[in-house]
């Protein structure tokens, strides 16, 4: 194996595939990442078994030429050690050899590295994924379906599918659903050229890379769903991830339709202020802010850390219709829901200081955000 | 006390006396900024005992307003809460009030902060230091006189007198000398205003924390030395540092001046040979690079790693004088030389494969490096 790479177009897609490698596998070959090299170009994997990440650098690329292939060929290189050194390389032109089946050469100016290599037999293969049943998705609407839902999965392994965010196709409509029982957050999208109906959930974490990725335009991301792993394709990035087992429960029933109080409030005046007020919340064990009417016009978020103080402030809203209301939340899921929806106008639904209340955007109903009040003295 | 306080303003001398607050102090009311108002301005505390920065925000500045004084006093304030709610505030204007003698009440647009603060006599008092003997030095000075020199301190404290950098104050001039027995780190300059000798050892925590505070102009900064403390003072800020008692080692004799190894070479270059040679010299204990000389006109830096590889590179040299050399030494203290250096033409001068060896810069004779070499087999 032996082939000449441009050393900028080798980080970028070392940057991908990294996303892959994980420092704590128990199997050590996926410490490493597999470069194949063919007449075509160079393939670089990596994978925590979890997560497998491919990424494509092709020989010619709108008539620049990345590679120069000199002799075809498969090895598995030290991921991190191979990406540092790539990193400090001193010129842009880099040439890697592999004498004797898994002695590697990586020369670049007068800079000669000569590292053990593992044999590419030993690479696990990519999980095999009949790709016919493919549809697209913008990556900009698939970017911000993983940011407006992923936030909002269980953290801790006791129930292990809240892990993952529930993917339902359906109706030619895709809704994502990410709950940790203690909040919700939902999102839906049409799917015009979706042809069957899917019901999956996807680790969170691997929503998480997969973001890190993509890039917000509106190329079309192919994506393959199957029984045990789900595909998404770029150009010349593959990235698969295995779906959680289990029956994720049925959110439909948690989600109110009939309110006591609705408010329409500025989004980011409420989150500076929840902001603000989670600084003297810190002293409680669940960071509990409350808020109260205090007229048709104004609400007050306060709260309270007994040996330190406490923190008051006003905000007037656009409109309150129903009863008067006290109730206590949690302020870090409250800025998380605010966060994911992203507006200036937000409309909060309560049915009362005991029941969960709701949160969505005016202007765009695709978005649903849950939060589980927290009951004080 | 009652004052109004413009946000911005305040935040930047919260900056800096934050720099002297530590989250580790036994002394419960260290945790906390001294905040004394009188009808000239707000002054600012904060102390570790060990490093004590005061800060002063005068009434007026440059014909701003930056304080209206409704009503002096003094209040001892927790200073990560105090920091990150003036932080967070709403609007730039800020009025601090103090009632019942520690119910303090920060109010900035509609957000109001109720805090349980200490009482100010609580506090300790300032280093009591006779300012007649100052003596001053430009800022940019001082820093470079930090950075060239501070590196080098011992991080171990079990000779403490070398955690801390030697000012040595004679005959007009100032010689700082950290060294943590591995290697040395010199730096001289003229101090034409000061009158009296010094030789007093400074922690270098609070160097870097000076650092830290300082300006990279050449406005002066005022020093006073006294048995047990120094103390700089700038325009608007107080630094104070307790020195270290013991007796700094004499490294006049530690510094070769006969040598068989003369190189002249870039730098940087050098630098980032030894920075890719080190990606492989983790595997050994001591993070060790070799250099090799090859001939009159190149050396190669060179390192290895039994399980992973090993890395080597050619640097052609400016000039090389003396005997042929192979020596070998810590990756990590050459680059830290090397960058406190920071110049392209570098000498680097050798006393065979066992003896220290020292880099200067052929622009400037004012900085001195000293390493020891590591022995291998």
């Amino acid at each position: 194996m032996k082939f000449i790479i441009v050393r900028d177009r080798l980080l970028d897609a070392l940057n991908h595939v990294m996303k892959a490698v994980s420092g704590k596998t128990t199997i050590p070959i996926l410490t490493g990442i597999k470069i194949d090299v063919t007449k075509d170009g160079v393939t670089l994997t990596g994978s925590d078994t979890d997560i497998t990440i491919q990424t494509f650098i092709p020989a010619e690329e709108d008539a620049k030429q990345n590679v120069t292939i000199v002799e075809s060929g498969s090895i598995v290189l030290q991921a991190r050690m191979f990406n540092e050194i790539v990193r400090k390389l001193p010129t842009n032109e880099v040439e890697i050899q592999v004498t004797n089946e898994v002695q590697t050469h990586i020369r670049s100016g007068k800079s000669i590295f000569h590292l053990i290599a593992s044999d590419a037999n030993e690479y696990p293969l990519l999980p095999n994924i009949n790709q016919d049943a493919s549809f697209p998705m913008p990556a900009d609407l698939l970017k911000s379906m993983i940011r407006e839902t992923v936030f909002a999965v269980a953290v801790t392994e006791s129930r292990p599918v809240l892990t993952g965010v529930n993917w339902i196709i359906k109706d030619q409509s895709l809704i994502c659903v990410a709950t940790d029982s203690h909040r919700l957050a939902r999102r839906k999208a049409k799917m015009e050229q979706v042809q069957e109906d899917y019901d999956v959930v996807i680790p969170g974490k691997s929503l998480n890379e997969l973001n890190k990725i993509l890039e917000n335009t509106n190329t079309p991301v192919e994506i393959v769903i199957t029984e045990q792993q789900v595909l998404f394709k770029t150009d010349n990035v593959l990235f698969f991830s295995r779906l959680l087992e289990g029956n994720y429960p049925d959110t439909d029933r948690l989600i109110p339709n009939e309110f006591q109080t609705t408010m329409k409030i500025n989004g980011k005046e409420l989150l500076q202020a929840i902001d603000r007020a989670s600084l003297l919340a810190r002293g409680n064990s669940h960071n509990v802010v409350r808020l109260e009417t205090l007229s048709e016009e104004s609400i007050e978020i306060s709260s309270n850390s007994p040996e330190i103080g406490k923190v008051q402030e006003e905000i007037s809203l656009d409109l309150c219709e129903g009863e008067q209301l006290k109730i206590s939340f949690s302020a870090k899921y409250m800025m998380e829901a605010l966060k994911a929806i992203g507006e200036d106008h937000v409309i909060v639904q309560f049915t009362g200081a005991m029941r969960p209340f709701i949160l969505r955007s005016l202007e765009d109903d695709t978005i649903l955000q849950l939060i589980v009040p927290i009951r004080t003295n």
